[in-house]
């Protein structure tokens, strides 16, 4: 039998058991009173997402990262984790070290308390980590409105850059090779810029899957049309694409694991939104407009953008 | 350097990063107002904890045992849950449709409602389940007085008997055979029981990881002798052991993933609790009492238990 990508395996899956009425989110809710608990649960197996190099502390980090950067598309503040590790017995005692010390240290950098976990015996290492938080509500991938700016909270194509370089032993000038590594091993979540922006955005959508991805489905849930009119990428990684043969588009488009914020707002709150963003450190982004229409386009020879985000089994 | 088993890498864990504060519990919780969010997350690893011969939907229901009998301990309901599902890329649609059909069953029978998940790609299967309820407070591990009785849900040792089975070929009589197997493949976690139990009793504890790690557990948070006088087994086990040159206290108090509970109660709530056993079904045995001092006996012949409950990495 033909082997399936991980988008039909999660409609088997949704198909099965999940609520068809639920909006697929960034993360899952339920409700106690007027409160909102928020919750998001994140595997890293570390065959799939673990590149060589990586340091055993920073892949720990990487297991709260990813869920951090779903908290902070959605402009809540995670407070609570648990985190569940399945290791192979070859693992040594300073192997297990480094992992707890990696999960204390982004413990405190993004302020979440461990309340617990399970280990595991298992083939490979594997990590899932449940991060929860309390909110009035969430921001939804489904909010653009006609006349919206999109905006992006960093520039793509570094991490897919990173891991060529690593896997691949492409080339790169120096500072964009520290770049584009810092983005695959240490990526830093939007989580001060995402809660304090919240108020003035309309949808927003952790990018973690790929830029097309998620500006796909943010369209699709908003029904609205998303106009690219100015792609999120530095200089340095278009020197890069050309040095080493690589599509361009295909790494911004198509990276993935950018860790950054996809939101739209309307343009009166641009201003604000660029302070806040001064304000984190953050060299924010117009990148297009939402109209109108379905799917999404470049401006530029009227392209469309196909969803060609990550997905595992591909 | 020597490998470490799962009780040391607990310990680093724990020293790396969890509140020294909190009592080690069946569940994690985390307080909003008055309401207590009462989570669990359980990994099955299919090289660890799932045997030859279980069908890939009774495994998915495992991974939502394990965390259902540890709310049936603390007396709470879950309601919700997410799952993340590991697989390798060889998982057939047939493969993957039966792990969603595990999970919707048992969403059904335990009345979870799944609210998500994520999917990845591994070298083999791991599912991580986290599941929520609330609850205003949860039956403590270390509430056990002195002159309360100790009662278990079950008979012990069952699944243990199954294993050897199924994994050695041991022989059984055909009706314990299947007991055996049916404790392997389709534990019964004792919900019902727990819910309307819980009022009757002092401390509670899901005896997953094995009799005797479980009673001693107890009795070192409650700070109590715990002294059995009863062994929570059937003749047939008795016979199994016997004619398969096996140690039956080791089944018995070694076996592990019997999905019982192991609770005190006072003498005075007996009666009722039976009652609460008949309504559910439940055989309920008392199998000992709570005596000041520390540690766990066996009243015949004064043996000190010790603990040699299943631990991964042993």
């Amino acid at each position: 039998m033909a082997n399936l990508d991980e988008r039909q395996i999660i409609s088997i899956f949704q198909r099965a058991f999940i609520d068809k009425r639920l909006a697929l989110e960034d993360v899952e809710t339920f409700r106690i009173g007027k409160k909102l608990v928020v919750i998001k649960t994140d595997t890293l197996v570390f065959s799939t997402d673990v590149p060589q190099g990586m340091r055993l502390a920073d892949a720990a980090r990487k297991s709260m990262v990813a869920c951090v950067s779903d908290f902070a598309a959605k402009g809540v503040l995670p407070t609570y984790c648990i985190i569940s590790v399945s290791i192979p017995r070859s693992f040594s005692r300073s192997d297990i070290m480094q992992i707890a010390s990696g999960f204390r240290s982004a413990s405190k950098e993004f302020s979440v308390k461990i309340l617990g976990g399970d280990t595991n015996e298992s083939k490979e290492p594997v990590i899932t980590v449940s991060m929860f938080g309390i909110a009035h509500q969430i921001k939804p991938r489904s909010g653009a409105e006609e006349g919206d700016v999109i905006i992006v909270t960093g520039p793509f194509g570094r991490t897919r850059a990173g891991l060529e370089i690593l896997l691949y032993g492409r080339k790169a000038k120096k500072r964009f090779r520290s770049l584009a590594k810092n983005a695959v091993f240490r990526a830093e979540p939007r989580l001060r810029f995402g809660t304090l922006a919240s108020r003035y955005i309309t949808s927003a959508m952790d990018s973690s899957d790929g830029l097309s991805t998620t500006l796909i489905e943010m369209a699709r849930q908003s029904r609205k049309r998303f106009t690219i009119t100015n792609i999120p990428m530095d200089a340095d990684l278009e020197e890069f694409a050309k040095s080493n043969n690589l599509d361009l588009m295909r790494l911004v488009f198509n990276g993935g694991e950018e860790y950054e914020i996809v939101a739209t707002a309307p343009i009166r709150n641009i201003c604000k939104l660029e302070r806040v963003a001064r304000k984190c450190g953050i060299d924010l982004q117009v990148i297009g407009r939402v109209e109108n229409g379905v799917g999404v386009i470049l401006e530029r020879g009227k392209v469309a953008v196909r969803d060609g985000g990550w997905s595992h089994f591909a």
